[in-house]
């Protein structure tokens, strides 16, 4: 009997009638002869609520510590909600089902309260639950500290919660959302973008990294950690009819066919930071970002270049635009100790990026991007690459044409 | 170092402008050098809207069997929310605090869902918690059954967790409420009646039972048995004033001078069935109510009577408004095995109460209700009595005429 877990973000238990049809997916599955551990969200917009809340009470969810263990039992609550209902709405149905909160799993997480880490889920009790022939119905986004806290797994903490009960109790893991797959890239930008049969884990990651919002970064990280194989696909299907066949994310020598590009992702997230006219001598880049560092700024790309070799050089790097407010006060307040001249911030950037394994065995990738973008006048600001990835950072206007323009140019849309 | 339970009802922490006014409520009693836990329910509505989601999921609150457990799950969340923005508010105003739900006091109940009983609250955490000078911020309403699921105590629950508490840590127990104090009867009636300064566990659970909201039945019965100190006052008070006195509950030794009646209490909540024409042999009361009995009917006042010796009998008896149409529908099935003529439902009646520990000194209390009463025009349809109170029940129209005039006869206007 093969072991499955169902995970279903805010917007497929949205409502009563939306937690009738995961009720029915659920019921199918069980059908199908699995076992079977559903994992939920809170409803859709209770979480924002509930952070709200805690805001007006003292407690930003910015900026939480660990001793903010009182933010983690209020956010919690709206898992727990839907965890209860779902499981009445299975037994409604005649399906045995209990609903399972973090502590009582327990998904054992250290105490970095609001952003917690899971380090261990003893399978025992779900065991249990299987060989009493019941489905698990699990609040997601939390666990318990060892010390008996309620603690909370960061936004999308969900996919996280799913991908590591999976793992722990051996089975696969089904995340349904809002869409139907892994695309090309955004539908909503180029009509047509292609749902991706099959994805490997380590293009999926770039993609959640790099602005694709279907699944959350650590949950693919775990994924590819543990091997676990993820599917992706929607719970948005009528009565009767089956949720089709997603996207599965697995090991990249399950992908028979590699592709040289598998997408094409975008993010406006991201502001530019420029600081001009720095001194020349060893040192000043670690001063920088040993400074940023310390103020928990994650910096993205980073670029440092002079025109010529007497001219003073300049830096330009990213920083997610929540930062960017704290990232020029920083740099200011240090700018006699660094020794530059200027400092200048440009949020009006978005960062657009090609993504493929294919690319580790050819070559020509950054040509074809290059060419696409320089063919439609984008003018490209900052480069950055990996392995399996190059991203551009360009004027923010120019996002849909480059995102379109590099789509045609690995002929995504004639996959 | 005095212990003290300081209990929050769902209109006193309904935004986070009043869990700041609750704040400094605490605040003070701390200041003050007592060891204080706080017991909060639920923001006001939001029961109602996590009750009206399981009715949707398919679990009604009413008719909750004990497998019903994820019915707790869904409302006990509503408590956790306060508790965790209650803690917050605290320790943002630099008190020390920590939110307790009742898995983690532990509040360990039956597993009766939806209206569990508290067994044991081992005092052993919180005790660690007043040790390390702490605020203990108690999610009310909810507990934990033995085999670890989430268990709520029913609607009212959780002035019960906040005496329960009290007599575990040996504390006493401050009800914080919408009104400052136990009223000789509803002001919204009367606008002459008066805050009673003291009253005795016996009368108070008299009031309760039969219509004064201000407390919830099950908490003073578990006061009256552990003998904890019991006060009810306001949590509406301004910044800087004081909540002032209150009404204290306690053994009536306690009270010097006693009156005869304390106070007059109402309740619509009743419906009157009557049973015309009732065979004239011994069984029959019998087999009327042990089947109310078997379908959890509770029956309330009860009447026989006959006009002469040789008619039929009838016989009067009254449950609450929401078991009037089942009652119906029972008494109808049995109609032919118990041998009644008819049956006739009247829901437009009021059951009007007088109540006081004096009564059981004194003679002609029932003389002045039924004159003050007759002189009115108000005709008695059933009477119960106990041995502190006399119960009427007469047409709901004249409910506030009587309660008035009822006050002024025993002159509680003029305490």
């Amino acid at each position: 009997m093969s072991r499955l877990v169902m995970k279903f973000g805010g917007t497929s238990v949205a409502d009563l009638e939306r937690i009738a049809r995961v009720g029915r997916l659920v019921a199918a599955e069980v059908a199908a002869g699995h076992q079977v551990a559903v994992v939920v969200s809170a409803m859709a917009g209770q979480t924002n609520q509930l952070v709200a809340w805690t805001d007006g009470a003292g407690t930003a969810a910015e900026g939480l510590t660990p001793s903010d263990d009182d933010y983690d039992v209020v956010v919690a609550s709206g898992e727990q909600v839907t965890a209860g209902l779902l499981s009445m709405t299975l037994r409604h149905m005649g399906i045995k089902a209990r609903s399972w909160m973090g502590w009582q799993v327990p998904l054992l997480t250290d105490d970095a309260h609001g952003r917690a880490r899971i380090d261990e889920i003893p399978p025992a009790n779900l065991e249990a639950a299987f060989a009493a022939g019941e489905v698990a119905v699990i609040a997601g986004f939390q666990g318990v500290t060892r010390d008996g806290r309620i603690a909370t797994l960061g936004r999308g903490g969900s996919d996280t919660s799913a991908v590591a009960i999976a793992a722990a109790i051996g089975g696969a893991c089904d995340i349904y959302t809002d869409v139907d797959g892994v695309y090309t890239t955004d539908p909503r930008i180029e009509k047509k973008a292609r749902r991706l049969a099959k994805i490997s884990y380590e293009e999926m990651l770039e993609m959640a990294s790099l602005g694709a919002k279907v699944l959350q970064t650590r949950s693919v990280e775990l994924a590819m950690a543990k091997k676990v194989p993820l599917r992706v696909l929607s719970s948005f299907v009528e009565p009767g009819e089956a949720p089709g066949q997603g996207t599965i994310v697995c090991d990249e020598e399950e992908i028979v066919e590699k592709r040289i590009v598998s997408g094409v992702a975008y993010s406006r997230d991201e502001a530019k930071i420029t600081l001009f006219g720095l001194p020349d001598h060893p040192g000043v880049s670690s001063k920088i970002f040993s400074r940023l560092a310390d103020a928990n700024v994650n910096v993205d790309m980073i670029v440092q270049s002079r025109a010529r070799a007497t001219d003073a050089a300049n830096m330009e790097f990213t920083v997610g635009k929540r930062d960017a407010g704290r990232t020029i006060e920083i740099m200011r307040a240090a700018q006699a100790d660094i020794g530059f001249e200027d400092v200048a911030l440009n949020e009006d950037v978005a960062k657009v990026s090609v993504i493929g394994v294919g690319m580790r065995s050819h070559a020509g990738v950054a040509k074809t991007m290059f060419g696409a973008l320089a063919e439609k006048g984008v003018n490209i600001q900052v480069i950055s690459t990996s392995e399996i990835k190059i991203s551009v950072l360009i004027d923010a206007a120019y996002t849909e044409l480059a995102v379109r323009a590099l789509h045609a140019a690995y002929g995504l849309d004639q996959l």
